[in-house]
């Protein structure tokens, strides 16, 4: 059994792997789900009871919409100043990280950008605070966790402007209000299922006031309208994305979740903070309980912990190239078994190297 | 064991559905595919593998693109446009049916749109010909198969203008020169594979002149920059369209498969024009091979027939609302002893009846 800590697509639960397989084979009356109509009432049941999870689990209050969508977060950084940047109108965005440049550089496409704050001279090892949101801004941007670097933004700024936020790497990893948001949208490949679905909360009233014409499948009202049924979705990310949401319900939700991945992060920072041989990459403030990044004091022996670590059935934890080192990703589902694992492996190699 | 005649997304070979539960257990060191990383030197040659076999199996020539990405045949309905229409100028576009209009529509939201020909008046029973094409229009856009209405599109016009196709559902079931065509594009989920993906294959020299700005999920040119993993792609779907074109390749290409989709046709339209309660619904010359749409003389038998057809295990035969009846869609996976015991259910329901 490997432990899975890759940063995406990631570990999702062997449960629901196996009922996906299983679907695979046999869906209904020995059809397989991927043979089945998208309009058959089975399917228009999966569509219905995944957007009634994402609603239910991160409570999600009445006037919003949740969209089931493909395109990725990428498509996502397009679509957010499409439909919300009106001509002549500016988007505030705060900088945490190259995930937060890409949607920049798309809305500039669009519309014109005012960047609030940066990280980016100390490589986005933190998350900045105490900056200005015009308050004319059609929007502000920001990305909740920043996989590349392991920051995570715990908390939002205090302001009027609409709030826009990119959760694709921490959603349903903790509880947020999303009331506070006005727009919310997450790639499914973490926390959510997997690859080849995209999610979007929507509140409903920020949509129809740019006075555009966008093109149907990039346009939030034509999405709802459809109920995330406007053209063929993908059948078998939103299925399996349905088995991990009931798995995540049934683990009593985000409120325990949450309190495992504290566990779980707790464990992984206080080996690196303990272990003479590693460090973290991060302000401790904004380390992020979803991708812990860390590198080894001498350099020199990171090759040779990558070696030992893969020897030992560990997956997926060489760090980014633009931070180096290590990246221990630790998605809702990766059991904290696999964390307790890594801890005693790099107490191991500090036996062999100290 | 049904037989599944639906529309899409549609029978795939059993073959398939049990190599892609297996991966979905395990593709590779015990992991899943679903939690691979897609930047994984084994998920990176089967986006290599996926692509190098529809290069092959359609014989695409040098100075072609083939793409693979997410948001179906209606993304592409506007991705056409914001690629090849320049400012001020025309395309040109063939109406035969519902998604040809909606890609028209579409087109419309980005610049002008000029029909060359329009069989709308009769329920588009047939596909026009000799319309002229305007030797300015940027391209000419025209849909080779209409699901809903069941008529093919055969032969393509003469023409310079350049030729935009969308060939969602008949591609890869017959051969085609791919230099005829300077895009074709096609959602998967008929004979490529499960929804949640896409396929374009473009000529090179087609872009770059429309001198826009694109975002960058909308750009081919960045797209084919990417090679189709500019962001996360759709895995599990792009794995299941190579096990798809593996069992294309192992049968004999598309030349075979053309083959034994000539005789599933000619097999079930000689019982429809013969069988004394039912007819056809479109033009001889124009119908499709891959949706077959006929009635019945008395109409009021039509409930029963159904009803007779899914007792027998016949899945997806009821004809869309707008020609009513029936529809039989006989994709490559589709085997012909399916469609020989749909023959003889007519001729059964015949002795009943008659």
């Amino acid at each position: 059994m490997k432990h899975n800590f890759g940063a995406g697509p990631c570990i999702l639960p062997q449960e629901v792997f196996k009922q996906a397989a299983k679907a695979v084979l046999d869906f209904k009356d020995g059809l397989s789900i991927l043979e089945i109509s998208h309009r058959s009432k089975e399917f228009e049941n999966v569509v219905a009871e995944t957007t009634q999870l994402i609603k239910e689990l991160l409570n999600v209050p009445e006037g919003y919409s949740v969209l089931l969508m493909q395109g990725g977060a990428s498509l996502q950084f397009a679509m957010a100043p499409l439909n919300l940047l009106g001509e002549g109108q500016t988007a505030a965005y705060l900088d945490s990280g190259v995930w937060a440049n890409k949607a920049m550089k798309e809305a500039k496409i669009v519309g014109n950008v005012h960047v609030v704050a940066s990280s980016k001279d100390k490589n986005y090892s933190f998350i900045p605070k105490g900056y200005q949101i015009p308050e004319d801004s059609a929007y502000f941007h920001c990305t909740s966790n920043n996989t590349i670097y392991g920051t995570e933004m715990f908390e939002l700024p205090n302001t009027n402007v609409p709030i826009v936020c990119d959760m694709s790497s921490d959603i349903l990893s903790r509880v947020i209000d999303v009331s506070k948001y006005s727009l919310i949208y997450a790639g499914a490949q973490k926390n959510i299922g997997p690859a080849g679905l995209t999610i979007a909360i929507v509140k409903n009233d920020i949509l129809g006031k740019t006075n555009k014409k966008l093109p149907s499948m990039l346009d939030y009202q034509v999405l709802i309208e459809g109920a995330s049924m406007y053209n063929t979705p993908p059948v078998f990310a939103i299925y399996t994305a349905m088995l991990n949401l009931q798995w995540l319900k049934s683990k009593g939700g985000i409120v325990e979740l949450e309190k495992e991945n504290i566990l779980k992060a707790k464990a992984l920072y206080a080996e690196i903070d303990r272990n003479t041989l590693f460090k973290g990459t991060c302000e401790v403030e904004d380390r992020s309980r979803m991708n812990v990044c860390f590198v080894m004091n001498d350099s020199s022996l990171e090759k040779e912990f990558l070696k030992y670590a893969d020897d030992n059935g560990f997956e997926g934890i060489k760090g980014h190239r633009s931070v180096g080192g290590f990246r221990a990703s630790m998605y809702n589902a990766l059991p904290i078994t696999s964390v307790h694992a890594l801890v005693e492996l790099m107490q191991n190699f500090e036996e062999k190297y100290k």
